[in-house]
C-alpha cells in the first residue's frame, strides 16, 4: 500500500519509539497516518492482524467512518509517521481523484486478505 | 452500504434469477454491481462472508486491484443489479468524490466486520 509522493514531504513527520501505541481500540479518533519509516502492528483483542510498513498506511477507517478505533496500533519499532487529519483526507479525495483511488487499493487488498482469513 | 440516487436511473438494470451465479472465484473482472432490489450472497471456499441488499455493493474489490474474482456472488433471491463498469467507476470517482468517499464508507465498514471476525 503506496501513498502518492505528496506525502513524503518532512513537514508534521511525529516520530514515535518502538513499543508506543500510537492509538488504542475505543479511542477518538481523527487521524490516519502514512508510515515513513519503520513498522506498526494493528492488533484486535490481542491478534495482530496486519503489521504496516513503509508506504502503507493505517487509521483510515476510523477516519472515514467517524467512528472510535476499532483496534490498537503498537509501534513495532521505531517509526516517523505523517499523521493525515479528516479535513485534509476530505479535500486530498476532492482533489486528487488518484489518492482516494490509492486508499481504495490499499483497503481492497486488506479487504481480500481478510475474507481469505475468514474463509479458511 | 447505500450510494447515491445516481444509480437509481433504470438504465442498464440486471435481472438475475435466484440461484444464479453473477460471477465465480477465478473469474475475469470488469465491473461492480449496486443491488437495486433482492440479496446477493459473497461466499469464498463455500463460506458466505456477506450478503449484499438493496443499495449495497459488491465487486468492487477485483473491480480495483484489476485481478480475477476472489468470491463467488450469488443471487439468494431474484434481483436487480446496476453494473458499473471499470471506465464508470474511474469517471465517478474522478468527477464525484462522494462517490469515492461512498465506497470507502462501504469498504471500511466491510473490513471492520472482516477484522472482528478475524480476530474471534
Amino acid at each position: 500500500m503506496k501513498l502518492p509522493e505528496i506525502f513524503a514531504s518532512p513537514a508534521n513527520v511525529r516520530s514515535v519509539l518502538q513499543g508506543t501505541a500510537i492509538f488504542n481500540a475505543g479511542d477518538e479518533s481523527g487521524e490516519m497516518y502514512v508510515v515513513q519509516s519503520g513498522e506498526v502492528d494493528i492488533i484486535i483483542n490481542g491478534v495482530t492482524v496486519e503489521t504496516v510498513g513503509p508506504e502503507g498506511f493505517f487509521g483510515e477507517i476510523s477516519l472515514i467512518e467517524d467512528s472510535v478505533r476499532a483496534a490498537d496500533a503498537i509501534a513495532r519499532t521505531d517509526c516517523r509517521l505523517l499523521p493525515v487529519n479528516r479535513h485534509h483526507f476530505l479535500f486530498m479525495v476532492d482533489e486528487m481523484p488518484q489518492f482516494a483511488l490509492h486508499v481504495m487499493k490499499g483497503m481492497a487488498d486488506r479487504l481480500r486478505k481478510a475474507d481469505k482469513r475468514a474463509a479458511v
